[in-house]
């Protein structure tokens, strides 16, 4: 079968690569249907994550399955399925409590594992990781689109807005206009945020962020931003949701908190990691600081219900779909920022 | 009058200054009883913090009303007060919300204020900043020594148990055995935490902490310290009290907090602001980092009719008792550790 296989920064390749096998009686095979690219693959595209040649990449897998292990209990083949960017058993501590991402057998796709940009992969931990499509979704492409962004961005977004505690009434900043800061306004405003404040710098993207339920927009870099949120709110927010990860978003996140208030962060945080957090900002105005990957297997079930009851519609962070060959292109307008989030229908 | 003024690095003198005056009708001047040395004072007298020679020190004021502004409506001369560290109107939004510590007017003692280590202090926004202590307390020197802790060290230990979301039943690490820490784990206790794992460096103040209902008491250093507790977790503490605010001690937080769990810290941060602070162990375990200066004035009520109650007694803590002339050579007993925290009488 063919998949998406990295080379090295800038360097994606579609090849032929061994059809995927059930190795432990808990596995299932899914033949992918749709999968994406995903913000966060920008990283070692860029060569700012150390990542091996020959690694496969994605981890936003919807499809069909096709074989089951013996053990496998909650799906069969010829199920429609998409799963979270994390896979995880579905038994332990963690999973129980509906933090999947700290599954003690948790992993993650791509790596050393199956990718999601490819014909197929091996699912490890079906029955925890893998999630149905109700049957009348078949064939209802629009509505696939809308599901698809459960894998991973309409998850994540959503972990922001739960992490930074918003709720019915609420005035938020939604740091960031990628598909996770436009996903963040979504989950704000699906739990009854009244003022949402969308900060990024492409117009487009702000414009998609009021589309979504954004009720003003703020434009300027950093320090201006800051400003102008601050201004705004009368002294900061007390729900913010920082969806980038940089070490300027994280600032600009920590000066438009009001005191007292939360910062719900999903951005793996490269900038932060290496220039430092400013954690005097965060301790004299006893900010609480909350966030990490989105256990996305949590939130399925009242995500799904939404998007299938037509309350709730994330593919409009889609502004470009490709088939497996548009792989390597998609990575490539993903960088240059021609697009915001690609699409791919294997 | 007297009182004690910061020369440099190692060198606090007691000397005459000017008596204190009411400057605004929402001033009072409190006689001290009592004040005390903090482990944060370390901190300039170490050279590690700015201050200016000439600023006066000393931010735990305890002691009897002399003479009010003619706006002061809840305090008279004669009255028996205590006041928080932190200086606040009472009125404005984050005082009413009991974040005292972000109040707008707010200040701190010491520095171009008057400082708590002196015969008297002026207290601005007296009707937000001092507390009354019950008529029957007076002469009572036992109850005012247990009552006395209220002003910082016991309500920062409170804040965080809070912070850290200690409840019935909880199991928590208490990071740091300076007094601060020893409070957090009266605090815990208080609030009900079944299992109270202390982690400190000295088996005197240990000890302490066990008689303040530690269950379980680690004294290795930081990278055995948490093999150890995360040993005897299984795992990790949902509930982590982080007292120092060194690196290290935050590092070992960080590393004994259970994925999902929560970190309450609330000493000021002088490590992780320099040398950074492990946000992907934060991350990627989904950990809530929440904390700050306590709103000491928002625990007062509750901590008070503990104290008055007899069930709550932090006095302990002190292990060293001064007059005014012997601040100095407190100053110089705490940072060489051979004191744990000294009172002073004025």
């Amino acid at each position: 079968m063919q998949a998406a296989v990295f080379h090295g920064p800038g360097d994606i390749r579609i090849e032929n690569v061994p059809d995927p096998r059930i190795k432990d009686p808990t596995d299932a095979i899914v033949r992918i249907t749709h999968t994406a690219i995903c913000g966060s693959d920008l990283w070692f595209y860029r060569g700012q994550q150390e990542y091996q040649p020959g690694w496969r990449v994605g981890h936003e897998p919807m499809g069909v399955v096709e074989e089951v292990g013996s053990e496998v209990r909650h799906v069969r083949p010829g199920d429609l399925v998409l799963a979270p960017f994390a896979i995880s058993d579905g038994t332990c501590e963690f999973c129980r409590k509906g933090l999947q991402t700290s599954c003690v057998h948790g992993t993650f796709w791509a790596r050393e594992l199956d990718g999601a940009q490819g014909e197929a992969v091996r699912a490890p931990f079906a029955d925890g990781t893998l999630v149905r499509i109700p049957e009348h979704a078949k064939g209802d492409e629009k509505l696939l689109e809308a599901l698809f962004p459960l894998t991973d961005v309409m998850g994540t977004g959503h972990h922001a807005a739960v992490c930074a505690g918003v709720a019915e009434g609420a005035t938020c900043v939604v740091v960031g206009d990628g598909a996770v800061g436009l996903c963040a306004v979504l989950a704000a405003k699906r739990l009854g945020a009244e003022r949402i404040i969308a900060v990024g710098h492409h117009e487009g993207r702000l414009e998609k962020a009021k589309a979504f339920g954004a009720t003003d927009l703020v434009s300027s870099r950093d320090e201006a931003a800051a400003g102008e949120v601050i201004e705004m709110t009368k002294g900061g927010a007390d729900h913010v949701l920082e969806c980038v990860g940089a070490s300027s978003s994280m600032g600009l996140a920590i000066r438009v908190t009001r005191p007292g208030g939360t910062i719900g962060y999903v951005g793996v945080p490269h900038g932060p990691a290496e220039e430092g957090l400013d954690i005097m900002g965060l301790f004299y105005a006893n900010l609480t600081l909350r966030g990490g990957p989105a256990p996305v297997r949590a939130y399925m079930k009242e995500l799904m219900d939404d998007v299938l009851g037509g309350t709730l519609d994330p593919s409009p962070v889609f502004d470009r779909i490709v088939d497996l060959g548009g792989v390597p292109a998609g990575y490539a307008a993903m960088d240059k920022r021609q697009a915001l989030k690609v699409m791919v229908k294997v």
